[in-house]
């Protein structure tokens, strides 16, 4: 991993989700560029000492030579400072999984897009949205042709915890407020980008032009925080999207509608289980996550809501918690076990006693 | 783990759920009864030979001994076979993970808790619903009084998978649909169990007596598909319960209402991530995880749906699947970076010259 | 009308319903037993005078009697007083429209049903839900056997307006607490009763036992507030009911559930434009009123909820109060009418001029 | 009435809102400018002969001598058949109430405009939307203050019901679809302005420019079928617009969102009874009509959603028919009422006896 040292949320989100299937062990890292800090942070996190860096490009050479170095490396920096470590990964052969957006400026990322990588090392960018199982199972409907031939697309990011100046913006030391640091744009780059790549990636539609209105609403903030653009996409459709940091109300609210002469879709973050898919003169359905209609994908059932695991996860860090230092949670236990048993034997005497109101055995 | 092997749902979620924080290492198990199934489980999970069982009890022994012996077991099991290894490991001073309901009887479930463990062995009892954060506010909120006194709780888990017979019913196989290996009953110890669980974490309130309707929808069915029960708690509150697994449109359905003198609690288990919270004369607030008014739990920033780490080690998983394999998955590229700062670049380009249409730069 | 004299809620209804479709004419009544209260309340209603009674006896005389009498009466009363004013006009030959619940005990009831209406009249109880398109569309479907064979309804009728003592019970003047007046029950007749009808009316199914568990969680109250019902139909259907008058959160939240062992309905007033229509192992549907699969019914184009004939309404009715009284209301006018001219004529230049900006002509 | 011939859907609708509260009383119309539709009509809508007219000139020249003329004229033509008639009742000295958009042209706009009314005349658009309860406290809050200085307005209209051309299209009978009739626009005129309207009598604020992409998706579409339109406010607020007929799925979906620096505001047309309101940094709420928070304003208590009145009026509509045609309507009857008691005397009776499964009294 580069960059995400103690306290950055990105490094935290990649960690848990490498881990969560099993198919990635974290074993070396140029977690910050601050040797003492990159330091502290390896060792917290379990890594061998000659296996903590803070110069990505000494990571890349090590790595690479050593028989038992890193697979992949997970590039988890501010944006102006994803492409140079990218370089020297795919140019290690190494493969590598990025934040977006990808670059500080378009020319960065035209660069990046040249290099050749070694070995055939792959490239991952992490526009999470596209890893939603029924995001996926909406690019297969208007692929195959459930919607007919798109015709609109709305698409929109809300979020508003850029309503007031926040404290880093002023101190000074908010990389996402910077132009040079954030890829140019504000609300643009760090969320616009998302709404953009959702659009295309389930309408599968070619943007041809645009036109833009992009806003700063809170004084003295030099990136856009609000964009309004209207979109025209290769071969006729046109859409709309809205990607905002001021809008009250609104936490992390992506969502897409897409419109073909035949059907429609709808699918919103804040309730990710569910798709809604309306046929010309038809009745609207909602489509479940692994549920009737669905792609069957998702590691659980239908109707266990993305989030399952993680409630589930929450017991199992909870106890370890409990285990290791005797900590306070709220677990169920063994007496909780056997109430409920008292609970199921107290049901079945009632009901087979004519609805009798039956006290707790 | 006891139980869990090859093919085994809960297995494969216990396993998931443990590995998503980092606190768990999988090094044993006696994944089934069967020495072949538990041999071929324990490869395909990695476990080293020598810790790979066939006998719970053997393994209690063995694993107690040896100076790197597992510290927790997760028993996955069917019901009726949770207190046997229970008892076993917690005998042995090995902590206890272990699904619901506790056992296939009370009387079991009764034995069990008379057991002394070793060590200060702690057990967990895999309420999963208890783990959700919005669900621990509702418990907080009850708890420090935002409800005033309650009057009445409203609890339901409705499924429909048990509409019709399923075919392990026909073929004799569903130890589910088995009185003596479920626990005495079909829904209301499958699901039930976890209403009236839920009912209790949040509300606090200690069942006094009970009045109950179940029934076997589907023909031939011996354990009951449908639960109807009146509640009444000690100190005066009631409630309703009502769990279902013949519920015709509902996947895994629980949801809890609490009513106090002053507000009430409104959560759904389809919707995880808001909390629906009235006080009497006010309007309607909606709570969502890590929000506004929320305990600030939860591993990721409110607006990030529960799930949302799911989507994010999907990216991870694929891209695995793609370095390991070649296998093809719908994965943002290189271009698609490379176009997203193109995208940026347009909308910069037209907010400057008076919104013209600014082709894709 | 019988009963509804100045300030009574459901008499202004009454005669709101009356008038909308243009069918009722309101020509006399006996809108209070106070003399005084029916003169003035029967002048504000613009009835002539020799048409203004204070005796509902001498009103169904005298008015089946003249040749230009009432054909139909509307009566407004408490529940007791329901029985006797309905016998009087049956008994006429008047056509009736009353109320919920009947009476104010079975008894009454019963007398009542034994009458033998002169000239036909008819009898129409005002149970207001059995009136929602799609609850009649819900009616349909059960009865052509959309659900298949019904198992179990889930119905609950919730209101928090009684959550404290209200003032006319403090005051001892509200007859609904009074089990003399009410029908002998609280929420249970006064909602109990339409939720009950409305699950008849629905799944056409016929109760065959109940078991019950009644509360007044309001100190002092004598009629109960909260009641909790487990139903058992001919046939082998199943039921739950719940209605409360103290469940804070809820302002008229009556909601029906069907389950059949083919699909299932679900209708909720806080959303009476959409009915959710779920086959077994299909997506779930949203019917909306005169939408795809709804009967056709309702007075205007789907799409446009239950509510736009009363918005319309309220502009008639405001421009009514400006041109009569001078008063200032929010209302388009002709200013309003050129700007949405502009609008129009505005974007029509921009789309034709490469999407510049267009001041507002 | 000017128009509204038999068959017409906005002349039942002017009929039924004005019918609503009492204040109208239909005396007299030039229904339609043929005279043979414009006397059957008349007559079925109960009109005097001598009041019937074909000719709205000669019908204001008429209304506005005879002593009982009519005080208010409402004009449900075709757009472009607005203002002709408009003009002559202003000038005539009657109130015109009339549909909109106002005219087929902003330069008729303007004319009407420049007429000066005699006797002080007062006209009313019909922009329907305005008279929702909820549209109404959403603009007092913000006039009021509530969500500080206005930053952003998203306003969408989206119908499907042009998705592909429309039978009278096909014959060339759709005025409509003629921009000479139309107002010059399709989508946007006919719904485009109620969204324009409804941003304008939320906010306040004024438009200052805009910039636009209009299409027509159905090929042979005359008019546009959607209209993409980005919006600048005076004083610096932005906006975006979206007003689409071909947007599957969509019935009258009108939805209006309001950001300011303090808070926000969401309302939408499928649910006209909530409005959600956040303040910046608090939980979400939801206002109902006429509950906490509200203006206190509508004809009935909270909970009752808009359509209650409708539900109510079906139910006096059909029982009209049952007594005038012997129609059969599922009606709630006496025997219901009967059942009721029954109902509820069961309920005491199982509660009273240790909730013991009663029968059906």
């Amino acid at each position: 991993m580069i960059g995400g040292g103690t306290g950055a949320f990105m490094g935290y989100v990649h960690r848990i989700a490498a881990r969560l299937d099993g198919n990635y062990e974290l074993v070396a890292g140029a977690l910050s560029s601050r040797p003492d800090v990159a330091q502290s942070s390896g060792r917290a996190l379990g890594l061998a000492d000659d296996r903590i860096y803070s110069d990505f490009t000494e990571m890349a050479r090590a790595e690479s030579t050593r028989p038992d170095g890193v697979e992949v490396v997970a590039i988890v920096t501010p944006n102006h400072m994803h492409v140079a470590p990218a370089r020297a990964f795919l140019q290690a052969g190494i493969h590598v999984i990025c934040d977006k957006p990808l670059a500080g400026s378009l020319a960065e990322a035209e660069e990046l897009a040249a290099v050749t990588p070694a070995n055939g090392a792959r490239f991952l960018l992490t526009h999470t949205y596209t890893g939603y199982p029924l995001v996926r199972l909406a690019r297969d409907m208007v692929a195959r042709g459930d919607l007919g031939t798109i015709r609109m697309v709305q698409v929109e990011y809300a979020q508003d915890w850029l309503t007031v100046e926040t404290p880093d913006e002023q101190a000074g030391t908010a990389w996402r407020a910077d132009p040079a640091k954030s890829g140019g744009g504000g609300a643009i780059a760090d969320i616009g980008t998302h709404a953009y790549n959702l659009a295309r990636f389930v309408s599968g539609l070619q943007l041809h032009s645009l036109s833009a209105d992009l806003d700063s609403f809170v004084p003295g903030r030099r990136v856009d925080d609000n964009a309004h653009i209207m979109l025209r996409f290769q071969g006729g459709a046109k859409g709309m999207l809205w990607a905002s940091q001021v809008a009250v109300g609104n936490e992390n609210s992506i969502r897409l509608r897409v419109f073909g002469d035949k059907a429609s879709l709808d699918w919103q973050h804040t309730q990710p289980n569910e798709l809604t898919f309306t046929r010309f003169g038809e009745a609207r359905q909602i489509i479940t996550r692994n549920g009737a209609g669905s792609n069957g994908m998702g590691r659980i059932p239908s109707g266990h809501p993305e989030g399952y695991l993680e409630a589930f996860a929450t017991l199992y860090d909870d106890f370890a918690a409990v285990i290791r230092t005797g900590a306070d949670r709220p677990l169920p236990t063994l007496a909780d076990g056997v109430e409920g048993m008292r609970f199921i034997t107290s049901a079945l005497a009632s009901a087979q006693n004519d609805a009798r109101w039956q006290p707790l055995v």
